[in-house]
């Protein structure tokens, strides 16, 4: 496995996916320049006020560093000075329609020196998805790709990675999850790293084939004030989330990272109520139900 | 110095601010009921959907509590146990006129044990102004009645809560501050309690001096979709103040506390854009000069 292989295959994902979303748009498509400088190159796609997405950012980058932070090493003291790069992919959706889910994506890649052979490399990535409607049916048809993303790689670990999902976006004081979860693995090195780039690789296919048929069958459905508005109230919770508990968020605006793309994955538009609660019975409140861990599959 | 005059003090200054802000609403007026237990007792005033005011809260809330945390009197580890008592009445005024700053206010105090004679109690609070467009006249109004305020009780003090309001609302990440300031104190406690008492009964009765004239200068101005665009991308920082660095919030999401009071400072609605920079020399790209400390008064 070569640095250069994962550099290729996340690019070439990146777009694959902006191709897919800008197909839904007549007249938007995504902007942004590759950049490239000694330190590496960053790739931003960002969509934003399109019919059917109101905002999307698909980005690449890859960091080249000369002396990794003794910080980033708390586990392996003895890496920190080492030279080291980055390589990553993330991805964030958030649709017009209230009844099209938010969805949110990204891979990862570390290595310690100028190759993998001294075996200091790690994956990190996965995706989940916020619907603000319930849908049964979307969130197991979502479920089954994460399932099948998986099931060639070893049959324990959907169940481990649908887990670390659950607990990566839950939300303490709100007492919900983000959304209805999917896959989140960090730190991933079996010592066979072909094997895992394939996992990685079949997690980063089967993100299109989880969410545009979610996309395709909802973005049509008549909707008013009404759901745009329990939609604008539950991006207040992704909002939330995303600056008190994300970790990338955090390090990102602790690291002095360019804010834009530490906040790209931030709602264009979000509400804020005083004690909202949908009524009884009705479509927003049922969702309520789906945002605590389950077994989808069974 | 009894607490029963704290608590009677707390409670007509907040009758008296939501009858002057009420006063601009033709329709709407503040809701929320007195709840009382053997804890204490807290009244929210909260009004929403206003012609003129978007958002408003002045909540007032006494806590009785028989065993103080530890990891509350870190600085006095020999007080862990004891009863104490808090009182405090917060405020935040979200206006729907672009033109009109947002405000947001409080005063609290805390006492170890039933009265104050052991001395241990400590006052907190100030006020600060966060425009979203640039009115000097009405920073300068706003620093003069800081400064008139504090000045009976010491030349020193205008300059010492001001550097500090300075200090407590600067978003790292944005290399900003939230608004122009004001007044910000805490762990008052001079060793004269009606002196200091006099002190934070001045600062809640400049509030509305301090407030009133610019709301009332402003709330007619005509405004249109490029102001109310501009107003909600610049609430997109105070939301990212408040979730990120604001240690009331912050203490309020980890302690358990009514998350609907924590929040009740979020703005109504709130946006993200996505690079967002207003034209060279706009009233709009202004603003961000007056986002840095400075000598209002000079």
């Amino acid at each position: 496995m070569k640095i250069e292989d994962i550099i290729d295959y996340f690019k070439t994902t990146q777009a694959t996916i902006t191709q897919a979303i800008e197909a839904f748009e007549p007249k938007t498509s995504f902007k942004g320049e590759l950049q490239k400088n000694e330190r590496g190159q960053t790739k931003p796609q960002i969509l934003t006020d399109g019919t059917i997405i109101e905002k999307a950012a698909v980005n690449f980058t890859h960091s080249i560093g000369q002396k990794l932070p003794p910080a980033a090493t708390v586990r392996k003291p003895e890496l920190a000075g080492s030279p080291f790069q980055a390589v990553a992919i993330s991805l964030i959706v958030h649709p017009q329609n209230p009844y099209v889910p938010t969805t949110h994506a990204n891979l990862r890649f570390f290595q310690i020196g100028d190759d993998t052979s001294s075996g200091n490399w790690w994956f990190g990535g996965g995706f989940d998805l916020t619907p603000y409607y319930p849908f049964l049916e979307d969130i197991i048809h979502w479920h089954q790709m994460s399932k099948n993303a998986c099931e060639p790689f070893g049959e324990d670990l959907y169940p481990q990675f649908k887990e670390a999902c659950d607990e990566y976006f839950y939300i303490p004081h709100r007492k919900e999850t983000r959304g209805v979860g999917g896959l989140f693995f960090e730190d991933l090195n079996t010592g066979n790293s072909e094997q895992d780039f394939g996992l990685v690789k079949s997690i980063g296919d089967h993100f299109l084939k989880a969410y545009l048929p979610i996309l395709e069958k909802r973005y049509k459905m008549p909707f008013g004030e009404r759901e745009r508005e329990h939609q604008l109230l539950r991006r207040g919770r992704y909002a939330e989330f995303n600056l008190i508990y994300d970790r990338g968020t955090k390090y990102g605006l602790q690291s002095g990272r360019r804010i834009e793309s530490v906040l790209a994955s931030m709602p264009p538009v979000v509400k804020w109520g005083y004690q909202y609660q949908p009524e009884k019975e009705s479509p927003e409140a049922e969702i309520f139900q789906y945002l605590h861990p389950k077994d989808w599959l069974s």
